[in-house]
């Protein structure tokens, strides 16, 4: 039966979903601009709340400016939980976040459509700002739900008009007058999200699913370089003291390391050179360093490689290296990511086991429950952008997935 | 006697000069702000040619802006000429440029206080636009003077303003009334231009006079990467088009070559990198390359080597190098530098033969009449600077070197 139900998932109603969500926020390049708690995310979300009533599910809120629909299970155990984000980044797509979120009310309408009874209620989260780009910092919402001793200060965050996290969050809950509040950190069951892959790697592979095994750790480094500028022509080597010329090895050090070490994710996204003129030796240079790695030991040795770099004098350079953030590996759960792999193939969907190179508000929910993620292919990989694109019959393979394995995971009422 | 001309070289008249000069265009830092043909730089040219004509000289002006200061000589022969340019950067020194017209002044005063009479004349010269910061490209009058058949497209340059060269110099010799016009190219025995190091070299020796014998060629080159922009986490290293990945190896490369071959002076003075965040791919990199060498076949070797980098495709990504710029070698006259070289020893000077690394007036003039430069030191090598700075013993020794030199040159009208 928990196999029939993935059946009754609707791929007319899905995609009218996914269309009619993106036209909160629409730009005219067909992309979104729905930043978090703007008009538009907050009428998006009033949308999807009478959506979701309109499904028959309950709706509650956070303090976080976290949504909650619950579709009610015969017993009053811990819920499953799906959903993502809808917010976006200024010129971001129609899928990011918001696929994740319309798969879960999908996977509602189809147990509905199969008058299917389950054991656990099955509860779909909108999670608040996740993109960050508005407030920092990014999946604020689910750690805010995750750790509520970061509440005071997360919404006390403001955009750069200097509006407050927090007085947004009073405008949604005011456009959602008659949602009860729950506390942060109501129990749930597990939590599985449905997200677009945002990357080459499904596409690549033709494979229609990833069963995604967990997050990579990321450490961030800002190396600086001090030198001096001087004439380029009138400078001889031996007087030269060239910022760039100090970080140069660095860089290609880093590369050689990314391409020894298989998973070793190194990219240098800013070089900041000063004065910047063609014919003057620069004095300083800054490069960025975005290092990531599904293990901690890798990032540990390449943070000590970086560290030993900078702490001599290179060229006549000082330089100072500062780590501007770094977040741990998240491990999925084992037993959720089988679940899901089982629910793949019991419907002739090829998977591949993968972990997700970016940050999702599954990180936070990993926290507090077993949690696991399923990625659908991108196109090209391009992903906060407005071209971003999935095929539609992958993203009802997705859904299908979605539906599959949380049925298993709630159980039939009937057992 | 043409020894003792140097002694009446009168250090206080010299550096009030200086002074008096730097006040056209004064920055409240100290630095001057006198860029080519703005009012500051019209009204220092009228406040010179008083000064010249107080002493004595006749003057004249041409149609690129140039304008010449004349002693008579006993006879009618190619006059020994002298001078530079006084114009500045933006935030510009007291110096640069200002020193050679100046000294070049000081020495006809000294001349006429030690009433020594010439066979050949003697002028000095205030190039126009030699910064090339207002108005491209840079040695503008001199190169118009060098090559008349140029006059026409470099008088058409305008500034960012879009005021064009043209009409600065109408402006120019409506301050100017009486002054009479020269043809471009009119004939000069031989130039002598004194200005300061803007490098370490002499500082670093303890020398107070380079003989400069030539300045270096150069080239400049603009390499581009084109690669694909995309998510730094998402994004594993087979499926990465990173265009700072791609131009890294071929700037460590040329490092290396600036180590390996002496004199050779490289400098990557600008990089570019787009989208510039730290957690993406960069899908662009631009970086330019400043290579100078007294001989031609370094740069020759040096831009094989770049050419045969670009000529690949790297890690994925496209390269371009486009060559911006080219300028050979200039030597200067043998005999000139000789002359010079004696005068710095017979007044018990020490010199220091030596290269230009920067670009003066006198390379077009080296094209028209035998060449040379004399340089004195700048401290810390700085220039393009308010804080260049001269120890001023060394401004007057550099003057004395040039008074002797000049009036061996110029020859004596009573032999």
């Amino acid at each position: 039966m928990t196999t029939d139900v993935a059946a009754f998932v609707s791929p007319q109603r899905l995609l009218r979903l996914i269309d009619a969500l993106a036209r909160f926020g629409a730009r005219e390049d067909g992309g979104v601009d729905r930043q978090a708690l703007t008009p538009a995310d907050i009428e998006a979300h009033s949308f999807l709340a009478g959506h979701a009533r309109s499904l028959g599910c309950t709706i509650t809120r956070d303090a976080a400016g976290n949504l909650f629909f619950h579709r009610a299970g015969a017993m009053a155990e811990d819920p499953v939980a799906t959903g993502s984000h809808i917010d976006t980044q200024p010129a971001g797509g129609r899928l990011d976040g918001a696929y994740g979120v319309c798969a879960g009310l999908e996977v509602i309408a189809a147990f509905n459509d199969a008058c299917l009874a389950t054991r656990r209620p099955v509860a779909v989260v909108i999670w608040s700002n996740e993109e960050g780009c508005r407030f920092a910092p990014g999946s604020l919402g689910s750690k805010a739900f995750a750790e509520p001793a970061s509440l005071a200060q997360l919404i006390a965050a403001r955009d750069a008009a200097g509006i407050s996290y927090s007085d947004c969050v009073a405008q949604l809950h005011a456009a959602l007058p008659d949602v009860p509040a729950i506390p942060l950190r109501t129990r749930l069951g597990m939590f599985v999200e449905a997200h677009i892959e945002q990357g080459p790697v499904l596409e690549g592979r033709g494979v229609p699913i990833g069963i995604v095994t967990g997050i990579q750790g990321v450490r961030w480094f800002r190396v600086a370089a001090k030198g001096e500028a001087a004439h380029a022509g009138t400078t001889p080597l031996a007087y030269r003291r060239d910022a760039l010329r100090a970080v140069a090895p660095l860089m290609e050090t880093l590369y050689a390391a990314a391409e020894r070490l298989s998973e070793l994710r190194i990219t240098i996204g800013k070089v900041d050179v000063l004065p910047a003129s063609i014919n003057t030796i620069p004095g300083d240079a800054v490069v960025t360093i975005d290092v990531r790695h599904v293990a901690p030991g890798p990032l540990d040795e390449i943070e000590a490689v970086i560290r030993a770099y900078c702490a001599e004098r290179r060229f006549g350079c000082d330089l100072e290296c500062e780590r501007l953030m770094a977040l741990d590996t998240t491990p999925f759960d084992a037993g959720l990511a089988d679940t899901l792999r089982r629910s793949a193939s019991s419907l002739g969907l090829a998977s591949h086991d993968m972990i997700s190179g970016a940050f999702h508000d599954s990180v936070n929910l990993a926290r507090v429950c077993p949690t696991a993620m399923l990625f659908v292919p991108s196109r090209a990989g391009i992903s906060h952008n407005p071209i971003e694109y999935t095929d539609p019959d992958l993203l009802v393979a997705g859904t299908r997935v979605l539906a599959h394995a949380l049925a298993q995971l709630a159980g039939s009422a009937t057992h």
